[in-house]
């Protein structure tokens, strides 16, 4: 497997753009995405699980119910969401814009907003935009749309990657967002893939359930989870593979690519969370099994006050052992080892839930990194779950204080 | 019932000390409370659910069973908290000590501590600041114990009530410190409380679940819940009311009494949660039953991105009904009313889940006072409850990357 270029549109067969209408009043943002196949794909979705949804998901799900789709439309700015029927008529309206425009049925477009929630979508902008959205798909148009679906983000945030199954070149492209309103037990937040492999709709949901699970749903930025979360991918065989319609080992290839991918993005997504300084993983090892692990580990990066110990790069872990704890699962609190880790060096804080003499300055200078990673062993079992977090700024307090007005 | 002056040397019986020992390096900073009283007392707890709890807190669970006691004795400044069988030792050595010079067994003394996590406790300068902490024991003590509990507290939290059953005067007097690590769903930050109502101990901590549960556990500053949060009660039955032993007006009139001076409490310490500029509360209306009002209220104040719109003075409702929505309860989107009041206003935001036209000026007004309450409404049921908490600031981060260095 090896990293390439182009994202969404790398793939056979997937072109892309983006371009600004006036959903953002700021001109120089792009503010609406389209991802086209010229063939129609096997489709596979994952959303928010929010009781408060957005109107855009209530269409998708409509349009996905058939694992089939061809394009995705997407704006920036807007969430369309808590605006009732006036909402699902103006996300419906999206999907009939691009049928309008490309080869395509309102029903095989899938429709995905992202902005304020609770303000109505002007949909006439978009419509007013789409002949010079449609003129503007082009194999190069990720580099567009990769912006267009940014809002608090400062990073783009796109993941390419090749691999071979049964002596096909396979391509993976993908493009996110997301930095905040973003916490585990979601669906995500919005990534959409593209690939050229041929697989049944079945079997992609399946990949993307199960890498879903172990990635997106695994970072938390604040604790918020969205009520516009999605993760979308389009899958339209133009690499010539067997098609894959069970479980099997090209399934178990495509499924470690995929895997690999959401990877990457989940900890881009952790790493420009809204105001933050560094990427925050915790490895919870030792465990009994996975899904302890995991909630342990998501209890470590969802801590307020590990958060901001990591912003100050103090070496706290008193924090942690209360994060752990207040999870309520089941482990010995006197079994317990915690380290630290990045590209400074190692170093053990806690060896069996009680201090070890350390150096402070070391400690310092590991947590002052980008990167830094917390190692918890609970000496029980052999499970082991990662999580991706980051720290809690002063900038995340700004950008969220007056994110509206 | 009138409020009055003396927090918990007000009712018959007790006497309180605070002092300056050395946990703390600051010396302006009283670090030792000792509360007396010269009868024994009926006692109640409730604890943090965290499973790492604090070494004082194993103890004072031992020292609670047979629901007496006679003397508290905290310090503050250091938790005692992942500290191993030392730190047991440590907890014992205090109890131990208020037991050598006054007339009780160590069994009857409540030992609490809070500060840093993972750090030893220093016993020898309590041991060397007995004396003096003993000697300063007076009916005016509860001013220099009241300082000696607090940590990142900004505000003296102290309550005094007193009320009549069946003739006599009974008083309630309390204080309490909490300011960050504070979260529903656990027992609580540390409360104590005195009293000199004729009460059993099982009267007395029936009454005192029932008031956590509708108090202290409805407030949250940052999501993290302590390891050594507790809420102490001792009766020792010197107002000469007929002993309640068992449900009736009597006990209704104390729970009542007490339920009061709690829910102050817990303002105080929402509004004093640290870096906060101002007090949230919300209140869910309209609800099938309590505990789903409960939960959605909690889930509002809860949520980092409502608490920065706070802070930011900004009228983003959205962000309510996101919250709203991730907490899983089951309720209708679409029949969700908001609105916000302060001493400046009322304001009335969504409707049936929908924008109501508003005005910003008239909106950032009211949330820009003191104390905001937030009022949902979801129109299936007669049940409500109220939860408080506080916005995010960048005090927050402030205080908190920096904590223990």
């Amino acid at each position: 497997m090896k990293q390439i270029r182009g994202g969404v549109t790398a793939p056979k067969g997937f072109t892309a753009s983006g371009i600004h209408v006036g959903i953002r009043k700021n001109r120089e943002k792009k503010d609406l995405a389209l991802i086209w196949s010229a063939k129609p794909c096997s489709a596979a979705a994952v959303y928010t699980t929010n009781i408060v949804i957005g109107q855009p998901l209530i269409v998708t799900k409509e349009h996905l119910a058939d694992g089939m789709a061809q394009a995705i439309i997407v704006n920036s700015g807007n969430a369309n969401t808590c605006t009732g029927e006036q909402g699902i008529a103006a996300a419906r309206r999206m999907a009939a814009l691009v049928a309008e425009k490309l080869p395509v049925s309102p029903k095989d477009v899938v429709v995905a907003s992202t902005g304020v929630i609770g303000q109505q979508l002007d949909v006439s902008v978009i419509e007013a935009g789409m002949d010079a959205l449609v003129a503007g798909l082009s194999k190069t148009g990720n580099i567009d749309a990769r912006e267009a679906i940014m809002t608090t983000d400062t990073v783009k945030k796109e993941v390419t990657i090749q691999f071979e199954i049964d002596g096909a070149i396979i391509t993976i492209g993908a493009m996110a967002k997301g930095s905040g309103m973003i916490h585990p037990n979601m669906a995500t937040m919005l990534s959409f893939i593209t690939t050229d492999c041929a697989i049944s709709s079945a079997m992609l949901q399946k990949a993307l359930d199960e890498s879903v699970k172990r990635t997106y749903n695994r970072v938390s930025v604040d604790g918020d989870t969205s009520t516009n979360d999605m993760v979308v991918i389009l899958a339209n065989g133009e690499a010539g593979n067997k098609i894959i319609s069970e479980d099997g080992p090209a399934y178990r290839e495509f499924y470690d690519a995929l895997n690999w991918l959401d990877t990457q993005l989940a900890r881009m997504i952790a790493k420009d969370g809204e105001g933050a300084t560094k990427l925050i993983e915790c490895t919870v090892e030792g465990a009994a099994d996975e899904d302890k692990a995991e909630q342990l580990a998501k209890g470590v990066i969802c801590s307020s006050l590990v958060k901001t110990a990591f912003f100050g790069a103090d070496a706290n872990w008193g924090r942690i052992l209360c994060a752990l704890g207040y999870t309520r699962k089941d482990f010995d609190p006197n079994k317990v080892d915690v380290a630290f880790e990045s590209a400074s060096g190692y170093i053990d804080v806690c060896k069996n839930g009680a201090p070890l003499p350390f150096s402070e300055e070391k400690a310092k200078k590991i947590l002052s990194y980008q990167e830094v990673t917390v190692y918890v062993g609970l000496n029980e079992g052999d499970a082991q779950a990662t999580a991706w977090g980051c720290d809690l700024s002063y900038e995340y307090v700004r950008i969220n204080g007056d994110y509206r007005t």
